[in-house]
């Protein structure tokens, strides 16, 4: 290679970054309407915070505990003089710059403070297959309301937004546990210490994510991880929280906790919990969400108590909850696996505190719009890729005002058109561009159509039927191509796309 | 102050950026998705491309030509091992990852590709009353179409966008020049030397600068500019482009050369392009796209040619235009002003050639989202704020349930409702909230309307107006709380609403 060859740069996203072309970017924005209009309904208002935030704004509240120092897309501002620039970086989640703007606005904010946002976060991790740098997240939040009533109404609104979206009922389930049950029954396994919150804070935090892995791991890998730690199959050993088989057993006998009905679960949950003061105020606290959900129609088939679920999540101090899509997909290697979680969320009381010193109790969702996209369309019920305009080719290029026009008229009548723009030598190209471009109908007016005042108007769906399969008869009767009074040329167009669609 | 004292992070946005709340953000997405409805219409499709590119995919295209030394957010990958990381950087415009997703996917794209996108872009500048380092572009580009019928459909595209989001016909012009035109004048007036491209390049730049300042320097003033310079009120001085008194004619007539209709303005520019070969084609560019867009029934009140539309950009080659809004606005001292430019664009035909060493040719616009909004707002048409919900109130906090279950009748009949979820205590601040969201209606239900099977709705609309301005007569004719039966709730809240809006 010559030295002075001209380096040209490569086109190409970032390691990690993807893009979103045609149906998938409107699929996805009329997802976040439907998902926006449940919530509007629901009292909660728009906020949209900017994708920028200081590093100590931020905090060091990356939400994944199991991969802590994975981080942020972080730099420094300008210097001005002698002052240093402040460290800014991408928001990585919405709840961060939440607790930003409540703190930063709470004096005009209504208490409590019901707001959703929608948009991209980012994280500075490794990517991996179908792992993005660069995602979408929509999320709601109340802010400043102490009572589980809260918590009760987003997992109602989570199953509302869920078949608003379009997954029916008994296609998914909304699961309800409780952090404070959680600690009392480690309080009664001794691996929490009521009167040294610190104590046991690693062995804690080992028993949570085993806890988070039962649907990867199975009950037989989450005991071990309980005690002394789990070999996976590349050979790779996690370290285990220690507890012995006792105190494993405890463990496990919260997280089979769930019975056929809420009563029954919360009696089975009364018991485990022994005389911890914290998990009794837990069970009541789910008691209490139970009955409101009943209150509201959310029956077992939406809504449900399940003590297996903990949420990964450091932050969390209340009821936590996730839905989880309940259908069977086909994996990578042809298995059939359920889809799994698509939301999840919880009640956080001290995210606000480091910017105010006060504790504001807040809890929220976060639904993950990527993965529940995935989901309708494994279902196949994603939203139907949107037609191709009508072409209107172009036979002789010093008419392309006559094409315009046409282009115009049929578009005024509310049907999506164009005019071709490459190069119209070749008129196979043409064809080729209208068929890749999904058109329905292609227009064509050459110089001797134009002298008899008609067009040609050509049946794009019917004519790639016929050249797959129609017999002579068939093509006969129905010819994808008819000639049409120019003044007819909408009503026609109209008749022909209607025509397709029945 | 104790050095031991916890330091609390601010509260703050960085510098430059900022929040949208409710309906900022309502109003904002509504009109995108007006916006997406045209260009949906004429073919266009959407492309979502990540907020992060490559620093040498972005190249040095930073469009404003006036502040080549304002960059971007940047920052450099982890290092791996022995390789250092790629310089990644926020986009600053959505044009140039347009050129590098068509020269990574042009294989798998038709051409010519139509495409929309919308979404935030980044600017390390300095921020500045109204001038923030986050801001939505919405665009629209053809790449790969050579003929002006792209540009033509743009103009006449943007029109029709500017009526769809509320703008009236009338309020609103759209302006087309062409590069080469000015080209030719600049031959002529011997700034610009058709053999010798690089020649007079810092001079050309200049004028072009000078042109673009006409709307806010008048005519003196862009005279100085090509002159020897020009001195602003705060005493700096700018350089000129030095031209001599004949050649600022030649170029100031160019600016001057619109008339009444598109043909004598066409005339007129023959005249002053003279024998330029290149100035000569420029005018039969815009005499083709005048054609086309009378052909689409787009008159002079919707689109004109006028050659003191320049636009600053560096990187364009073709047909240039711009939408301005006529209608004037007083400004920040109270004076009246033109509201002025909301969009802009032209072709540009150098900027995929280089990732792939060919020129590929594209036109397209950039319609200012945030602008607009602002326009809309000034005169008053901007989206109304959307209804608060109807507030649930607590009197008695054991019956919460009842009271889930009244908001949940309300949604699941239409009408926006959630429950008060602040501390019951204090009613006064039960209603203070309501008043703080909007509230169209309070429901009110205490032990005593339970046991009798009533509820108590409150009207805020009228309460507030009565409180204002009623007389005796009419705050006993209409009083503004009614009691009716439990049953009736939802029928009658409806009723309440709709008698707000008469």
């Amino acid at each position: 290679m010559a030295k002075d060859k001209i380096r040209r740069p490569r086109a190409e996203t970032p390691k990690g970054f993807r893009d979103y072309f045609g149906a998938e970017v409107t699929a996805r924005a009329a997802m976040l309407r439907r998902i926006a209009e449940v919530y509007h309904a629901y009292g909660f208002d728009a906020l949209e915070t900017s994708g920028v935030e200081t590093v100590e704004a931020l905090g060091k509240f990356l939400p994944d505990v199991d991969r802590p120092n994975e981080g942020v897309f972080a730099w420094q501002e300008d210097v001005e003089g002698s002052k240093p620039g402040d460290w800014l970086a991408l928001r990585y989640d919405l709840t961060a710059p939440l607790a930003r703007v409540y703190a930063q606005h709470r004096n005009d904010l209504p208490t409590p403070y019901r707001r959703y946002a929608m948009g991209p976060v980012w994280r500075n991790e490794k990517p991996g297959p179908g792992r993005f740098r660069q995602f979408y997240q929509c999320d709601a939040d109340t802010v400043g309301a102490p009572s589980v009533a809260a918590d009760a109404e987003i997992c109602a609104m989570l199953a509302d937004t869920l078949e608003a979206v379009g997954i029916s009922r008994g296609d998914y389930i909304v699961r309800v546990n409780s952090r404070k049950v959680l600690n009392g029954v480690m309080e009664v396994a001794g691996v929490l210490d009521p009167s040294d919150p610190e104590k046991f804070a690693a062995e804690r935090g080992i028993v949570l994510r085993a806890i988070d892995k039962l649907d990867r791991l199975g009950t037989e890998g989450v005991r071990m991880l309980l005690g002394e730690g789990r070999r996976d199959e590349s050979g790779d050993f996690t370290k285990g929280a220690g507890l012995g088989a006792e105190q494993a057993e405890v463990v496990m006998g919260f997280m089979e906790a769930r019975r056929d009905t809420a009563e029954a679960t919360l009696a089975r949950l009364r018991e485990l919990v022994g005389g911890s003061a914290m998990g009794a105020e837990g069970v009541e606290e789910l008691a209490t969400i139970a009955a409101l959900l009943d209150a509201q129609g959310m029956g077992s088939d939406r809504v449900v108590i399940d003590p297996s679920v903990v949420r990964g999540l450091g932050y969390y101090t209340g009821p936590v909850f996730e839905a989880e899509l309940t259908f069977e997909i086909l994996d990578e290697k042809g298995r059939p696996r359920q889809f799994g979680s698509v939301a999840g969320g919880g009640r956080y009381d001290d995210l606000v505190k480091r910017f105010t010193g006060q504790a504001v109790p807040a809890t929220g969702v976060s639904i993950g719009v990527d993965r529940l996209l995935a989901a309708l369309a494994a279902k196949g019920r994603g939203e139907a890729e949107a037609q191709g305009p009508v072409v209107v080719t172009v036979m002789d290029r010093d008419r392309m005002a006559d094409y315009q026009a046409m282009a115009s008229e049929l578009r005024a009548a509310g049907i999506r058109a164009e005019v071709y723009l490459g190069n119209p030598k070749n008129f196979g190209n043409q064809m080729k561009y209208a068929d890749r471009r999904g058109s329905p109908v292609a227009v064509i007016e050459g110089g001797d159509e134009k002298e008899r005042g008609v067009v040609q108007i050509k049946d794009l769906i019917l004519g790639a039927q016929i050249a797959k399969d129609a017999t002579l008869e068939e093509w006969k009767d129905r010819p994808s191509q008819i000639e049409v009074p120019r003044d007819e040329l909408v009503a026609r167009v109209r008749g022909m796309i209607e025509g397709q669609s029945s």
